[in-house]
């Protein structure tokens, strides 16, 4: 059932949640009881009869004027999102950006528990990095197995990604976030993420043009 | 006139476009001259007219049988994206994020030359991080004044993230890539990249769920 109701889940909603979620933890911070769909499009900028859509998919409802309760709609979403209960996961590519993630507090409070980090560089493995071990890339399959582990972050250079996500495959593991800068291939049985860094730049690169222009010829037209 | 051309570019055009730069700049080390749209797709597991489409914003066009021709279309998106010119940026925030990004190779061949990292604590300032100064944030309105800087990239906490966003908008930066986890306010006239890396562990999250389900009920059936 759990899975049925997150299957009819949109992508932009799934994606929306965790902002909704760091708006009800402040207002529970501050003691507040109950927020409306109104307060919290006019926080995040959105259409509050857009935010009402997405939070229906967690099943719970605002109530007639009072709104949302702030500590049930919070208990909602992270169970919809599996962020109740920590997912144990590996990391893979100890270099600055797997350091930086391995370091990231905020990963715990959303479900994600980063219990070993794996690479090839002699120089790397056997350190330990935020209290987390960095072991050999080829012990990893065996590892993941006696762990139960189904979730790794490929942190690695591009020229390594496909490598890896084979191994990764090999070990039974399930879903993959990665940062390489890369496209990587793998069965349709296991679930990519990929957080391209390049497409959020190209995106900021070209508005930046656009915005300096405008105030050019703004500058040439005064 | 270039940014009339960019303002016609759909949002998912421009984000895919580093991508075919990717394949395009391995396609040259190979020593590859022309590439079709259909090679593309299969790389990049995309629709051949979709990438047809994406590529026509650039002005380059292909040929009947021989496709694009890989150095010249390099050049024509590299020229769209800005990424032909280093724009200068600061960073905000040398915790362990800003430094892997400041220490990221990728950027320069992406148009993003981090030139200063700025932090509050004084442990960090005066600090070199590959190579980069870290100065005390309050320099920072006279120094991007003098270095003509219009970007800056914040790797703050999120409850920085906001006073930040203020200090640069009061210097006159006019890009803002954002990767605390927290919505920023700026004004109209200053774009805004979020990277949320939350977004993406929550998709992630909620598919590792449904994969899990499944096999879960494929074993109950069997």
């Amino acid at each position: 059932m759990e899975s049925e109701k997150q299957k009819g889940a949109p992508l932009p909603t799934i994606r929306r949640l965790p902002s909704y979620l760091r708006v009800l933890r402040r207002m529970q911070e501050q003691g507040r009881e109950f927020i409306s769909s109104t307060q919290m499009a006019e926080e995040l900028k959105l259409e509050a009869i857009q935010i009402r859509k997405d939070l229906a998919v967690t099943g719970v409802e605002g109530k007639c004027r009072v709104g949302y309760q702030v500590p049930d709609l919070i208990d909602a979403i992270e169970s919809f999102l599996g962020w109740d209960n920590l997912t144990d996961a590996f990391l893979v590519g100890a270099g600055s950006l797997g350091t930086a993630l391995i370091g990231y507090q905020g990963f715990e409070h959303r479900g994600l528990n980063i219990v070993a980090a794996f690479d090839t560089d002699p120089y790397k493995i056997g350190r330990v990095i935020h209290g987390k071990d960095v072991f050999p890339l080829d012990k990893l399959p065996d590892l993941a197995r006696r762990m139960h582990i189904h979730m790794a972050v490929i942190t690695t250079p591009a020229a390594a990604a496909q490598a890896v996500a084979d191994l990764l495959v090999s070990a039974d593991i399930r879903a993959i976030w990665n940062f390489a800068p890369t496209k990587i291939h793998v069965p349709e049985s296991v679930v990519v993420q990929n957080e391209d860094l390049s497409a959020g730049l190209a995106v900021l690169s070209v508005r930046l043009a656009e915005v300096l222009n405008r105030s050019e010829s703004l500058e040439q037209e005064a």
